[in-house]
């Protein structure tokens, strides 16, 4: 992976295997990968903690990553995963953190 | 939206309307936002070449806008578009820039 465009971080999309959605994006240093890899779960780097977590360490609403895909330059991840706990990703509740409509509602 | 983050960018996830398909991510500023808005293509600022590039200018390969979601805490876009040209958005020739396995292929 190429960390040097981001100062040592890479963006992470997160995308629901099931049905496809566009649920986030995160950030990920090499430890965040490594430690997505060894347990499997979504752990992104927090850029204004400047430590790692993991997406529903509290809430139970864990990312299970089922495939983890890289960009053809090697800058970008994409994770697939199933989503646990009740589902929902963002932290305003919704399923998704995009659910406003740029256009229409801005 | 917030350009703070990442000294005046965004990254915009790219998605197919149709399949759900992520094909690729880049990079926007206040000004690839406002092109993309106004033509209805996508439009990213190229961190190499210092400059707003419409994606399939020269190939023909133009990702045609049909939804342009933003994010909980307005720092990312989710641009849901139709492949136009041959529909390969990969530079590579591949129809999406995630087409090696991280885990499997590394």
């Amino acid at each position: 992976m190429d960390y040097s465009k981001l100062d040592g971080l890479i963006p992470a999309v997160v995308q629901d295997h099931a049905t496809g959605e566009v649920l986030m994006v995160g950030f990920m240093n090499a430890d965040a990968v490594e430690r997505t890899v060894q347990t499997g779960f979504a752990t992104f780097f927090s850029r204004t903690r400047g430590a790692l977590w993991t997406k529903g360490e509290t809430s139970g609403n864990r990312l299970q990553v089922e495939q983890m895909l890289v960009d053809c330059d090697e800058d970008t991840l994409l994770l697939r995963v199933k989503r646990l706990g009740d589902g929902n990703v963002c932290h305003t509740g919704e399923r998704t953190c995009f659910f406003r409509d740029y256009v229409r509602d801005s």
